[in-house]
């Protein structure tokens, strides 16, 4: 079993990225898109991030063996609600979301009887909308599959095929154990991204002006991160809550012993810290998750 | 007035881009140089790092005009109490610290009578050693120059002029402000990075490998400056730890706020802080402190 007709809800980063992708590396899969923005479906149309871009979204999944949402996870069940009537009964339904318990609820909820298979391409950048997509975002990255209980094994071997095509590698987890997951490895930092930049910006004893020329000391990395989309963001936050208070907790009361030892001057403690965590970046490096240039290899232009 | 021997104590990250910055911009003006470490001095003059290496710090300083110490902050004073016995009485003597008030006391306690004017090129990466520096660090970046009360105006101009030259734009302020400022931008940014790296790498439920392979999700952008110098950074946090506590504080007022926003599902809270961080991403990008490319060119690397 493999797919012939992919179709994709949302043309944003991901959706753009994964249209883009197919047109690479499965030029023979027919591709339709559909937005719920039409100015994003106009410049859809202009980059040909899909072969076919709907004005309708039931149009957009009709005769589609793969639909895979790619909206923010709050709008995942109006999404599913709106291509209902167009769908083939035999389509697996996907998504990209970034939390897979509550995703998986919601398209349950919305499209009882159909084959859903939810999914989380562990990939993208700070940007967003249709401009921002690129065929090869998912190279080198990793993509999870949180198949439910039950779920048909070839569906769950398709999809997962699908995304090794584009260049990922797949892994199949929990929807749970995802959510944990994730939130360690990308909604912590994007939380913390965000706030700290958020506190940055309102001081009384450094301006603004003084945070942004000063900002390569570090914090500029912060605001790429900080720079992401902030309704896909909250999103995140509120269906992921659980497992984001857990993984808070944990890292504020490490934070909370950092703290102390600042003002107790207690350097060893700062040292056994600071030492460990750079073994951690050096298996990131070798495993091929980060850039081993110094810098993410910023020097390099120019 | 201008420099024409610039001794360089310590070959580390910035010790070395120093020196080969002074050897591509500035190739009539003499370099020497010192480390404390036979193994970094010997890979020094592999690499051209300074003109002459020597292996005594007396006789390094021995006729510069200007001497510029790039060890970690709490090394200052020992470093400025080696090199005291060559040290002409004219000579300019200022250093690459990142906490500026702790670094004025040291070298003004171990060489009374000189002229004493600390500065820091806010510039860096995560990388150290004899084998990390480059010519091109401190293009466009800012270097604070911090002179002590009633210092010589010729002499902070010829400082301010030498960074100018390497590639730096340069501002004046006080030791204390630098301080506040760079624990903003910096030094809680440095913080955070190393403690939730570290959180990562201790959990449960999540195993360290798993936080490696998802690391793309945001992590992976901590790992690179939690791989920063540990000892450098011991030292910045013992040296500057008022501005850094009070800045923590801050910092935890807001990620408390996130807090409550997420446990009572405040998307309107979450979205306005996620919204308004994007506006300094957009400046700091503008004005040339870091790279317009999406996730800082990753992509562009193949």
């Amino acid at each position: 079993m493999s797919f012939s007709h992919v179709a994709i809800i949302g043309l944003g980063l991901l959706g753009g990225s994964i249209g883009l992708a197919v047109e690479e590396h499965l030029p023979d899969v027919k591709t339709t898109g559909y937005d719920a923005d039409p100015k994003v479906r106009e410049r859809a149309r202009q980059r040909g991030l899909a072969g076919t871009i709907a004005d309708d979204p039931a149009e957009a999944v009709r005769g589609a063996d793969l639909v895979i949402l790619c909206v923010p996870v709050g709008a995942m069940e109006e999404a599913a609600k709106a291509i209902a009537p167009g769908l083939d009964r035999q389509a697996v339904i996907s998504d990209v979301g970034s939390s897979k318990e509550s995703v998986a609820k919601s398209l349950a909820k919305a499209l009882p009887g159909h084959t859903i298979i939810p999914a989380h391409p562990v990939a993208g950048t700070e940007q967003s909308g249709p401009d921002a997509g690129f065929a090869s975002l998912f190279q080198q990255r990793w993509c999870i599959v949180t198949p439910p209980k039950g779920a048909q094994e070839d569906s769950v071997a398709a999809l997962a095929r699908f995304w090794q095509q584009l260049g990922s590698t797949v892994e199949v987890m929990t929807p749970e154990h995802h959510d944990m997951v994730l939130a360690v490895t990308s909604h912590i930092p994007h939380l913390i991204a965000y706030t700290i930049v958020g506190t940055a910006s309102d001081l009384e004893k450094v301006t603004r002006g003084e945070v942004i020329k000063y900002s390569a000391g570090g914090f500029r990395d912060f605001t790429r991160i900080a720079a992401s989309d902030a309704v896909m963001w909250r999103d995140v936050f509120l269906n992921n809550r659980e497992a984001v208070l857990d993984m808070l907790d944990s890292f504020l009361d490490d934070l909370e012993a950092m703290r102390r030892a600042i003002r107790k001057g207690n350097g060893e403690a700062m040292l056994e810290l600071f030492s460990k965590t750079r073994a951690i970046r050096r298996s990131i490096v070798e495993q091929g998750q980060d850039d081993a240039r110094p810098d993410f290899g910023r020097h390099d232009h120019g």
